[in-house]
């Protein structure tokens, strides 16, 4: 086995045991917080399920961490099912209210208000709710996508297969030849992880955190990672075992053992300025205390306020500036001390918690790491690839965005679905973004940290702090993510290339970003339906087929019977070429047709069944397949058509990844085009 | 003890036993169906926790029965929390499609479609959910509300002191005299009912049910109400048991025992129309199967197809009709003759289910109970007052409509909340609507059963159908529940009366319905509410005053400051006069406002604390409680002052009960009127 790198954890192994067993695995997930179980819920859902999931940490975390989702992430958390949850326990924000010194008296006054979400762009608005829920859900799924199902249909009376295993952290890691293959069934070409399982001594929280009893949580001032309850039923000797890995993903979080493993690290600054955190219940006068407000008092510092779930306030005070190089005293960082700070940035206005749920400090700092994978075999994701300040609330979304783009294409890979080269898009999708982020965060912590300009004094413009709040909260909706060209993104319009976009079919659809959704009505049960619901994160990729007006005389009706010949017949047909004998004509693409025509006008049964298909044994027919973009009863009118800018007459094809982002923009005619796009990226051989 | 009136249990004590205990309550409900499991549910909710919910039957229903969901109980069962699980699991049906014999051809063709719900009436369409599910999440409430909450707030910790006891029966009933009152202590003065619970020998399917076996569940033809499963954990010996109560809820069907003990009965007659229901997925070349059809064919007879949750279908099948008096042979009553009958109407199209989850016939009759009540003491809701075809899918609805609507009358008596003359309004409330039920569906049954008058023959007229099918589905709504005049209801507008309906101030509100619901937006937050939010059913009475538009020198803020001293600190408030003392000041009466300015030109902490009170020991303060008629971020104008007819520059009070029906409008200035009202109606004294 050629073995380039190999590291020891930086936990030290007190007490070797021999090896337990050796085991094979499809994906081992290192790290257990959103970016990682984000990972292990799609891989389970998308049907991988040779996988495991650990985490050095003893239990989930209960309160604190981080607290918001943006418009994008709930988006993603609807397309995996879990939205329903996530809206009934979240907390709407509504706006953000800009609190500064009034220019003569320099009494804290309201000077601006701004929606907390930019209208228009999603039909959801940011939210906050803490991460161990989020991290509660995604737990959930994934036992549920990795039960097996019994005859009744009914998971829950079944193991799930893939569960998080806590108090477990790697200790060695062997790299094969960079250019061995993942789908190699030889020993030599897998990654060989060793497992530790901790023993209760060296769980036990003190160990790893001398603060863990005193209330103070996962600072980055004070503390490393700790655990986070006292540890219970764990091994009494250490055991030790190596798994064999096609693939791992290191979602370790900012000290992420997986990316020192491979030699990449965190690239980037301190800045000096130091913030404490607590959330809880206030008992206040001030009036804006259920808006997200950004304060600048006129010489007493900063502060953030977010309201939360269940009445809960969470509030960022910045402390005061240490000497360069040097930290706050410990004692200094106290709830007590933190909401005097508090009081004195919000009078003449006041606030208590009579009880803080949690609290921390950290220094507001930014880093990058070099690399996002190594040889496509192991790839880094979340506070591991990028750590900033929680001022935008980007942490948890980008860890979750960073994971929900790769698990589809290593779904794909393992799966035989598609070649393994569509994993450099991994990289080259995600990095750009983590890049943005980080500076993006820089301009805003500076401006946020720094001492307001007033007449009489230098420092930071409040207008330009506010302009880049509201951008940075626009760039934080995560609407704007765009991914560039590559196999899955064809951007180019160039008629003499065999795949070029016909952006002209589709003038307000933009190639890169995720398919904004329009409503659409059901012509089998005349309710209305928003396209994000029925292309849903399932692993798929996704034919949405504009029809045009078939009930005129246009010949619309002649070229969707065409291309629906072409695609449930032709041997040219990707559907034909890549879907398994066996399996269902929807296995890897999915069509969802979308005609511009009244819906009284049509006959829900007039289509041929690569439309609409016959599923399972007993052949029962798939009735929301196909829409026209139509008045509803109850919800108004889509207008999907002249939103997505195509013209009913000629009608188009838009070809959606599994992620709901927009590959390609093409015409119904174009037979050979769709058959030929899904060349580099399909691939489906038995494994 | 005064005893009119005692009854035997029909069911044969075989194996008589002491008494084992006896004991007080507040309510004993008999029978855990929808309506019985509101009645928990409400009290339990409503902080009426001596109380007890018995059945007959050992288990609850997993499959068939009820399956529809009108708008007004969907707005019920989100003002008890119940509304998202319930959008989750259920079915929104979306078109109600008619399908009739061809006028020339004769064959089966869709002759006209209208919208399954009534667009415009409500927030929420009609939806299907079978009964069982219903039922699962009532008891989940009952469950958690009536846990007690230990210092963590997880009432999953606590056993719930509100249970359903299963497979208990009474056996006798002892009335005290007519004039006792409920509220006295005296032992002579409750209702004693003697409770039997059944052994294991008894609660078998076979003693009840000879076809239980069979897959033929509780039709009205065949059987009696059996128990649904082999039973478990009974009493090896017959243990009978003596229950003392305040009140009793006769919600036990409709061959209820309570209706029987108290001497009332059922009237109306059959109708020698039989059908059959059947439940599945099917697979069928039928184009409307998605909708809710009404389908006549030329001469087979009718049927009736609802889509359900999960894919499946509801079949009501017309069975050929026997000789006057005769029943169908119980040999023809199979899935199999079912479907083949289904396809004789259908034809020329086809339908197969491959597996039916469930069967059942009726007979079709419409039977109205003589009275709802026994001295305001015994009350009798659901299906023991009324029994009806279920074509208007209204028997579910209908019955948990009955106990909404007692159950926070008798908390507030219980409470000391309002004297027990309100009891009297249970039946001038509901009696009426049980008889409209029965005429609508009459009619309706009528012509749904008869053959179709063709251009060759006799029978009924199909465009007539259609017409009462539209009427009949506006009325099943439940919208238009429209309460007669009572202490509870001021429809009189006489100014020479101290109280007295000033329906000029609120021009499109109608006192008698429930409340139509209009977004607001919230001062504290910016985010949009829907009015019927936040007036929950939580068992308090709601003034929402419409304050007007104080922004601009109208007198709208002083006469809002004058109504909210009035309200908060004048010794003549109904706040300060029936909130015993050390309660909150929303303990009977909640305040909402409602303004009419912008959001934006009103600081949030401009109010008397009686508009947004201080709660708890450590005073924090309620954010939900003002609001603005104001264009929203992202869900647009609710315009709620146009659309009540509410003028800005007047404003106006609307008094509205805790079951969100609309009781009084008056005038901001109407002190004298507002503490008027709740004279008759209030009457807080320690019990």
């Amino acid at each position: 086995m050629s073995s380039p790198i190999s590291l020891t954890s930086n936990i030290a192994s007190t007490n070797p045991s021999v090896n337990q067993k050796t085991s094979d695995l499809d994906v081992l997930i290192i790290g257990a917080g959103p970016a990682g179980l984000m990972a292990a819920a799609c891989l389970a859902r998308y049907g991988v399920h040779n996988i495991r999931i650990v985490d050095k940490r003893m239990t989930q975390i209960f309160t604190g961490q981080a607290d918001a989702l943006n418009s994008r992430s709930i988006e993603i958390l609807h397309a995996l099912e879990m939205g329903t949850q996530i809206m009934e326990e979240s907390n709407e924000l509504g706006e953000i209210s800009f609190w500064e010194p009034d220019d003569t008296s320099r009494t804290l006054t309201r000077k601006c208000r701004i929606p907390a979400t930019v209208p228009g762009l999603s039909r959801y608005v940011q939210r906050g709710i803490h991460q161990g829920r989020i991290e509660r859900i995604l737990m959930g799924k994934i036992a549920s996508w990795s039960s097996r199902l019994g005859k009744t249909g009914k998971p829950q009376t079944y193991k799930p297969s893939i569960s998080v295993e806590r108090a477990v952290c790697p200790s060695s890691l062997e790299l094969p030849s960079p250019t061995a293959s993942a789908l190699s069934d030889s020993p030599d070409d897998r990654i060989v992880v060793q497992l530790r399982h901790l023993t209760e001594t060296e769980a036990k929280p003190a160990q790893f955190s001398p603060l863990a009893t005193d209330g103070l949580f996962r600072s980055n001032v004070f503390e490393k990672d700790e655990l986070d309850a006292a540890p219970k039923g764990l091994p009494e000797k250490e055991v030790l075992e190596e798994v064999r890995c096609r693939y791992v993903i290191g979602t370790d979080g900012a000290r992420s053992w997986t990316r020192s493993a491979v030699g990449y690290r965190l690239e980037g600054e301190s800045s000096n300025y130091f913030w404490g955190v607590m959330d809880g219940i206030p008992a206040t006068d001030f009036p804006d205390i259920r808006l997200l407000c950004c304060l600048h008092s006129a010489s007493s510092g900063s502060m953030l306020m977010i309201p939360r779930e269940n009445h809960l306030v969470r509030l960022y005070v910045q402390l005061p500036q240490p000497p360069k190089g040097q930290r706050p005293n410990r004692s200094d960082i106290t709830p007590e001390k933190l909401l005097k700070m508090a009081n004195t940035i919000l009078a003449p206005y006041t606030i208590n918690i009579p009880k803080v749920e949690w609290y921390t400090c950290y220094e507001v700092g930014q880093r990058l790491v070099n690399k996002y994978s190594w040889a496509d075999r192991i790839f880094l994701g979340g506070d591991a690839c990028h750590t900033h300040s929680p001022k935008l609330a980007q942490g948890m979304n980008m860890s979750m965005s960073d994971t929900f783009n790769l698990t589809w294409k290593l779904a794909h890979v393992l799966q035989g679905k598609a070649h393994p080269d569509i994993l450099k898009t991994y990289e080259s999708e995600r990095a750009p973004l983590g890049a943005e982020l980080i500076e993006v965060d820089r301009k805003l912590s500076g401006l946020f940290s720094g001492r307001p300009a007033l007449a009489d004094s230098s420092g930071i413009s409040l207008p330009e702090f506010r302009e880049t709040m509201r951008k940075g909260n626009e760039f934080g909706t995560g609407i704007f993510i765009d991914y560039p060209s590559s196999e899955l993104v064809v951007k180019k319009s160039d008629p003499n290339s065999k795949i070029h976009n016909k952006q002209e079919l589709a003038k307000s659809v933009v190639v890169g970003p995720r398919l904004a959704s329009q409503q659409v009505v059901c012509l089998a049960d005349a309710k209305p339906y928003h396209l994000s619901d029925l292309i849903p994160a399932d692993g798929k990729w996704k034919l949405l087929i504009f029809g045009g007006d078939i009930a005129k005389d246009l010949g619309c009706k002649e070229r969707l019977d065409r291309l629906a010949r072409f695609l449930g017949e032709s041997q040219e047909s990707p559907i034909k070429k890549y879907t398994p004998c066996g399996e269902e004509s929807d296995w890897i693409i999915d069509c969802i047709t979308i005609l511009a025509s009244s819906r009284v006008l049509i006959e829900p049964d007039d289509f041929h069944d690569v439309l609409r298909p016959l599923k399972g044994k007993y052949g029962f027919r798939s009735y929301q397949k196909i829409f026209t973009d139509d008045e509803s009863y109850h919800q108004g009118h889509g207008h999907a058509y002249e939103k997505y800018g195509i013209d009913s007459k000629i009608g188009c094809v838009l070809v959606v990844r599994p992620d709901q982002h927009v590959s390609l923009i093409t015409g119904i005619d174009d037979h050979a085009g769709i058959g030929e796009f899904s060349q580099p990226s399909f691939t489906y051989s038995e494994l």
